[in-house]
């Protein structure tokens, strides 16, 4: 018997970079949380306190502010896989880079009255909108011409509530079963959702990754709004699903959705109608679905999820 | 020499009320958290354990249910200042109620072509809108003809930027100063503000509480957008102004600014330009600028502030 | 009618300043959030945008980071005094600078049989107690021989529970009210409480500051844990009235309590007792109860309370 | 090719459970989060909304509740694999229930001369220890006979601090490095880190839960107090072997442990000397770094780690 390193990792996480776009006088702004880690043969760190093959993590901060300027943020996703490919060129005992990014978006402010519109709002002054988070996990393995591409998009903490159009009965039921079946409640969640892309190769060319994100988005919400549902589960898989459909790169896509509690209130004491009115909305505890939806014939994820928090 | 009670409240904090009206298909919602609080002669209960003037918190907490029904919620002020008024009428012993409302906002989820314009989405299903909230601080005095009502309308967490028109310099300089002066900087703040209507009167028909609250954002943000900045001094007070300049009945306004510092990165250390392009956008610490802005014949605030956050 | 400035004040929030006595191989840490605050005539930077009399953030700041060395933290309250005094004299049109500080207090971690008692523990290596969090708040008006120093000390999230000796009864009631009463119950709150120094004086040589801060904090504590509590109302009172009686110095004291609700679990639906055993711990709503105790011959307070949060 | 659903689980999370202890004067109490997920064949639910297979996450909600006082909680790890077992047994279509429980710690508050140590301290009157959040993840798959458990004891933020006795050299380097070597300085992290428990049966007699979890975390302080540290890496395996070498029950234990950067301030601008004094401790972007140490013959994990943060 002896005691041996496992699996490990390390890198620079959050690393806040703001890029802003100036060549013209109407800016843009891309808001970044960056993360990175190595993963590899780095064992004499660990067991004999030496770093010769260590890119310290101050480095790896320095390479993704640089990247930000170097190669730009056309997309969360294309910064990621270009900054991933460095770090592992720069690190040769590493064998995989994971780079994960959220996204802050920002909108132009309206300043007139034609100005509400897609193409209006101030040149270089932003609101926050404040709503869903964007993130990708990007994976890098291999160099050169061996290099394998993992990439996931998502976003978390978007927000959606029905106030009709939903039940929950027919369940089973035990000795600690006190719930009562609905044939109408509210239905909300704090979605966070991840999706594979079937092949790194949609970023040469192809796809437009902000226009692929805001696709997905309509989807899910259309979806979310549009369907009767039986249970949160059963909106998830039809989200997913319908994601998958209507997106032929999507391999997969994984869920993870607190069912956030509205209880109604009991008004009847005070001699008053609750129809369906007046809820508390409840913090915790909070159901907890969580699933995924896959083509049968999806390639092989590889290290795509390895280390990422699909489920919570 | 003798050890006294000095002055006191009590209520209940953050009740969660959802409201959702449903009187047709096409349902509409009102998200708060609900604070209340009593000032008065509650000397017994602190002194002699006796808690027969004292109205429990618990319900407080059924009442702000109960009028989300019995009175509804037009707009958070008229909400709170029912509330506030009954809490009154329903303990003898206290002088002054105050309600504290914070409102989330929902859109309508956008479900087909036509559905991105004012009258489009959804019918039943909502995404949270989730920039800043709007808050209501609702303060009452006294019972039937004497009653005295101040009212508090606000945001928290509005947060902007403007990726230039922005400078700093000509500052005080001591033997502990090493800024830079510089004549282009970004600025960005998460703005809290409270502005107090002149008279409670405003409720009496006349001021539609949504429509102002719309009004009062659009000013504060296109003042921000479009004024040339040479401190954020300045920006406050500008937007202050341009606040009361446009609403007749707006007495004051309160600003709470945190400075979010973004710091250019050094990229010359790797051979790269960075002429206002890249930032590290830095958590703390931040400056923190606060003001008010107000007209000088401005009617008494009476109990307005008190025990308010105007100022973090 | 005019449009006016009216107060105002900025300064650097939350400089996390780390001070490490390092003069023996025993070290001795003292971990700081550190806001400074001015306030005066800054009118011009307002209404010109001329920051001539503008000692910037940034200069308060490295303040606030200097004086830790040339001062050092002997205890927050007087390293307080010295940087709100040096601030005022570093901005001629400030007539009041107010400094606030959090402390986060680290235990020595314990490395031996012997090493458990108070003079044992490692000699650098340290581990962060992560109970409270110590305060202080210190207004400094004037210059040289008139000026006047107001001293605030505090706690935040004292987090204390009575699993008995707490009841709630006798209240009163109207037709919201659905509460029954109780002659037991699970008494708990997150504790804030800040008190107020009858003279600057007493960091003139005579009070130990940390010192006090153990004295006042095991009062409290013990308090709260021997005194019945008909009321958090009446807990509160006996845990001021306790500090005054014991602390000749202390003028006044100010809390604000978080009702932390312990709902008892409905279980005989399972056919099992529940006698005061099995509770939810409640996030929200709770009850907020705040209350100040003082001398009726305490000392004016001037500014000390200017701008800050006694109660919620 | 054809859209299925993947992987799933769902069930209640964050359950607030706290059990008092009073079948003597001296009460003892037991604050868990208790969170509750099953795993199994639930497709029907996802794809045709028929719920005859689901156990409603109220029904385990109940069930947490109901076992704090039917099974007790003589240990975190105990009481999750009863309430395993049972949720297992009452959803015949799942074949896995995953048992989270966070516990928070509370002190018997000190009050009186000799109450100071190990026996002392008040009856029923607590003050929460605040540190470090201990933690488990137990895993039950199959029933009866071929019940399979497995367990994993951790801990959340365990913040620790060396002063001294820590370097960072000897680096790989690129071209965009321009970290300094540096043979002192502080080293300071927010500690997660969880075990596995060699066999089930370790719960069967043999192991005391608590007092293996208070030994663990002593090896764990004293390792990263004495041992010198060339990096955070080195530190990490250090405190992972000696865990290992002195609880033959462990198999493995995993790390999680930001890098809490205090940065040196420059106070040469100053004329002021800082050799290791002052520091401004840094919030983001931090150095991330994860490992596991395990034994070569360790027995298989099973579905111990499935969808569980070992790793951020």
């Amino acid at each position: 018997m002896a005691i041996v390193l496992g699996s490990n990792r390390y890198g620079k996480a959050e690393n806040r970079v703001v890029r802003i776009y100036r060549d013209t006088g109407r800016h843009t702004i891309r808001d970044l949380n960056v993360s990175t880690a190595l993963r590899g043969d780095f064992a004499r760190a660990h067991t004999d306190g030496d770093q010769a093959d260590v890119l310290p993590t101050d480095t790896q901060k320095n390479t993704a502010f640089a990247y930000a300027k170097e190669v730009g943020i056309a997309s969360p996703e294309e910064y990621a896989v270009a900054l991933g490919t460095r770090l592992l060129e720069a690190a040769p005992r590493a064998t995989g880079a994971q780079v994960r990014v959220e996204e802050y978006a920002w909108d132009r402010i309206p300043v007139g009255e034609d100005d509400q519109g897609d193409g209006g709002g101030h040149d270089h002054s932003f609101v926050r909108r404040g709503t869903e988070v964007r993130t990708c996990v990007v994976t890098v393995e291999g160099r050169g011409d061996g290099r394998e591409v993992q990439v996931l998009s998502g976003m978390e903490d978007l927000v959606v509530l029905k106030s009709t159009g939903s039940e929950f009965r027919g369940f089973l039921k035990d000795r600690y079963t006190t719930l009562e079946e609905t044939t109408d409640r509210v239905l909300a969640t704090s979605l966070t959702a991840r999706w594979r892309w079937a092949g790194a190769h949609v970023l040469d060319g192809g796809t437009d990754m902000d226009a692929g994100y805001a696709s997905v988005r309509q989807t899910l919400l259309s979806t979310f709004a549009t369907t009767y549902s039986r249970a949160l589960q059963e909106t998830l898989y039809a989200m997913g699903r319908a994601v998958l459909e209507t997106h032929q790169q999507i391999a997969e896509i994984r869920f993870s959705a607190p069912n956030k509690h509205h209880v109604l209130y009991d008004l009847e004491r005070f001699g008053l109608d609750n129809d369906g009115e007046v809820f508390l909305a409840d913090d915790r505890p909070y159901g907890l679905i969580e699933a995924s939806v896959l083509r049968d014939d999806a390639p092989d994820a590889g290290s795509a999820w390895t280390d990422v928090r699909a489920f919570l």
